[in-house]
């Protein structure tokens, strides 16, 4: 992590301020210098705001911190009332759905604000999420997770949150301040929508954004979520699309009840076995999925998109150290990223119902669940992937004819998002990059999912970008969360120039 | 459950005393007379010592209960010194292996006895054990699992151990009661061997064996084992034949940690998707083993074998009904039951580290293990077993091409047992049925393992007979443990009469 830190300087350590006036547009550089010399000047406040805010542990996963989420809601509040936002609402989502011990458990409410309407300007919609994962130092933290540690000789700030997504989220807020104090008018109204509930499947939230969609959010232009990272840890991004998930189990169910393999074993059919043969029948090792259509649903690769992925800073080596081993599918970089994002794939989970313990038990399993998903991408039908899915479990099972009974069913979806990279906010975004960063963004996809993307473009028929702020290797989820300072201050830069840029654009 | 009782009156209520004196003969008559009727007449002396073994919780997984378990064996100690045995040694085994919670654990005691030691006689040996399955109420039990409960109207004693194997046990003890009571000398010299931890691995048992073999086992002419039950619950069996059990575990592992299926889904080899191939190639959904050189092992089957399934009490609803489903491979009882005694079969049992929870998790699997065995007969070659697993396995894999490394290994083993089913022993004891139950006993096999019978066999070179006591129904390790109280009776007459046959045999 240290190699990768130092290898980030060849982007991240240039003089910023100095570059960003010789390239920026001639109205808008006075602005910038302003806006990032204030950014500059107000780096130790900026730091201890965060060190403030990640100090609540506000877990949503955690029934017993629920009251730390509502706090950081109001924490938020105070935040958003002392820059001058107006229109601050706490929207409350109601009771939290089973499984819960406590039937009565309130989702934490999403802040929504607003900053300034003028029907003049643009729109922009800003999302992020205060709820974090849990953190325990005995899970491996050098430091206390809920309390930000800055590493000087490192120069990066370490706490849960860091990255995910309280740093992103205050940087829009700092923005907000860093105009205010350098006295430059802010160029578009601002919403913020702002959820608690994030790391818990949001919750809620669609239909929040649905019931808003002609209400609050009824002026949105475009949307701008910060909460995705860089693909690496030295070239910034801007991210166009994810993948989407269509989740299945497959179920084999025969026997009554478990039975002993000595006893039953070579006379009844087995549940495992004809599932073992289904989901064989699925995806090879080689990773082609084996099922009939589902290629032909792809969209084909054009030769616009194919340009996207030159000079993408990643390699094979980057993947072989994700993955600490070396069982990559594919050896150049190019083939890597079109499969991780462009491309569908098949992968199987489990098993739930088998035996799954250590050692050796003799059971034939009663009933078995086979887990597997695939991850959707332009132009495969939901639908028509799901049909096409269960007749082949179908037609496989038949062919064993086996007396057990195996259904397929879809347990869970969740839609791809794909968006025009050379939209007015993109171009807006890349400019204010390579204003910050002195180099043109990668532009990326995401293999996983994030389904409230989906929700803001599909409910306010607007644009969505996803601009990162953090580096791949910050450790979201994991132990050590943290996010360079040089990623958190360059990162308002580039969105208070995005801002501008996006304002200017037609 | 009641009407299977009711049926089994067919065999079982018939005058036995009446038809003993017609078909005995003529030197044993008088004996069997009196014995028999001795046993009748200490029914309810025998059923209330039963009642005070089993309120001895002695649960040999509980470590919490092993004081009870060793309570239980100075109880058979009292018992045996009551009946004139001699020579009453309990052999202690030393400290349990881990995992254990006390590191100190001591193994229940064997406890050894003779009764005669006429170097004119047979010396017969009968293993039984103790120990016991746990039981809770709360598990479904109709009355106090650990209370004998004697049901007048269904004509059977429920506890914990009634049948598994307290019951038969003790039914040993009773029978030489019987024969001082009634006067009549033991026609043989016998030994008793009564473990407690058969329930928890029979640990350090084979190991006593081996050492007893020239010492206090030195003159055992055979071994008679009542621990199986008949294979329904109507007629009565003798046991010459058990399945062994190869156990293997095959390990499939590429990336250093579990992956997000999102982010590295179709660009890196799944160790699942692996291990699905191999474990598909094992065995097909008819139960035909798929590894070459298994088939070619197994001993072929003679006209005299084929003969011993000729009228076996079994059907195809005994199967349905023991599965609750009809998932049976196979028609005809006779497939049925040579595919569970003598022909070879291969199940799978499960994964263990792939997501085996409800719900949808959307993980890629590091390293997973699925886990399989095959049960063995004659004249199968257990280490050439293990080759053409391995072998099988790994060409397979080979195949797929993947990055991902496999191996397989066996993780237990426990051989088959065969014995002649027309030896002295086993003519001795149909000879003892057909006298006392008025039927030809059936001759079965079982296709699990009682690794135990193999040692003795083996260790004490000598032929040994499983001389069931208790129904298919008596729902051992199951609530609601029961015994037939006609089987109790019968069986000690049983036990009596073969004592008394085998004796006389050549």
């Amino acid at each position: 992590m240290v190699i990768s830190i130092i290898h980030s300087a060849r982007f991240a350590a240039k003089p910023l301020l100095g570059r960003s006036i010789m390239s920026a547009s001639a109205s808008l550089q006075p602005k910038f210098d302003k806006l990032f010399g204030k950014v500059d000047e107000l780096k130790s406040q900026f730091i201890d705001i965060l060190g403030s805010a990640v100090e609540i542990p506000a877990v949503s996963g955690d029934e017993s911190l629920r009251p730390m989420v509502v706090k950081k809601a109001h924490f938020l509040v105070e935040q958003l009332q002392r820059l001058g936002f107006s229109d601050i609402q706490l929207k409350h989502l109601g009771t939290q759905p089973p499984p819960v011990e406590d039937p009565n458990l309130q989702l934490p409410p999403v802040v929504l604000s607003r900053y300034g309407s003028d029907p003049k300007k643009k729109t922009l919609l800003v999302y992020g999420h205060y709820d974090v994962q849990p953190a325990k130092l005995s899970d491996g933290w050098e430091t206390e997770p809920f309390k930000l540690h800055v590493d000087e000789k490192k120069q990066l700030m370490r706490a849960r949150g860091a990255t995910d997504d309280t740093g992103p989220l205050l940087a829009w807020l700092n923005v907000v301040q860093a105009h205010r104090e350098a006295e430059v008018e802010l160029p578009v109204n601002l919403i913020t929508c702002f959820e608690g509930m994030e790391e818990s499947g949001s919750l809620g939230l669609e239909e929040l954004i649905a019931e808003e969609a002609g209400k609050y959010f009824k002026d949105v232009d475009a949307v701008c979520i910060s909460d995705n990272y860089w693909l690496g840890t030295k070239k910034p991004v801007l991210t166009y699309g994810l993948r989407g998930v269509n989740y299945y189990k497959t179920t084999v169910e025969g026997p009554a009840a478990d039975l002993h393999s000595g006893i039953f074993g070579g006379t009844v059919a087995e549940p495992l076995i004809d599932l073992v043969q289904v989901l064989s029948s699925l995806v090879d090792s080689k990773g082609n999925i084996l099922i009939d259509g589902v290629a032909e649903m792809v969209a084909p690769l054009t030769e616009k998109e194919e340009k996207l992925y030159d000079n993408i800073d990643f390699s094979l080596d980057d993947l072989n150290e994700a993955t600490g081993s070396k069982t990559s599918l594919y050896q150049k970089p190019k083939d890597i990223l079109m499969h991780r994002w462009r491309y569908p794939s098949l992968s199987l989970h489990g098993v739930e119902g088998a035996f799954s313990g250590a050692g050796a038990k003799t059971v034939i399993p009663a009933k078995v669940n086979g887990k597997f998903s695939i991850r959707t991408v332009p132009d495969m039908d939901s639908k028509k992937l799901d049909k096409l899915v269960i007749d082949h479990c179908d037609k496989v099972f038949k062919k064993l004819g086996s007396p057990n009974k195996c259904t397929t069913e879809l347990i869970h979806d969740g839609a791809y998002w794909i968006t025009d990279p050379h939209s007015p906010s993109f171009t807006a975004a890349a400019k204010a990059t390579k204003l910050v960063y002195g180099v043109d963004p990668d532009f990326t996809r995401e293999g996983g999912s994030i389904p409230i993307t989906v929700s803001f473009q599909q409910c306010l028929n607007t644009s969505v970008i996803l601009l990162p702020v953090g580096r791949g290797d910050d450790g979201a989820h994991s132990t050590n969360e943290k996010l360079d300072i040089s990623n958190y201050m360059n990162g308002m830069k580039t969105m208070a120039a995005y801002l501008h840029y996006y304002a200017e654009s037609g």
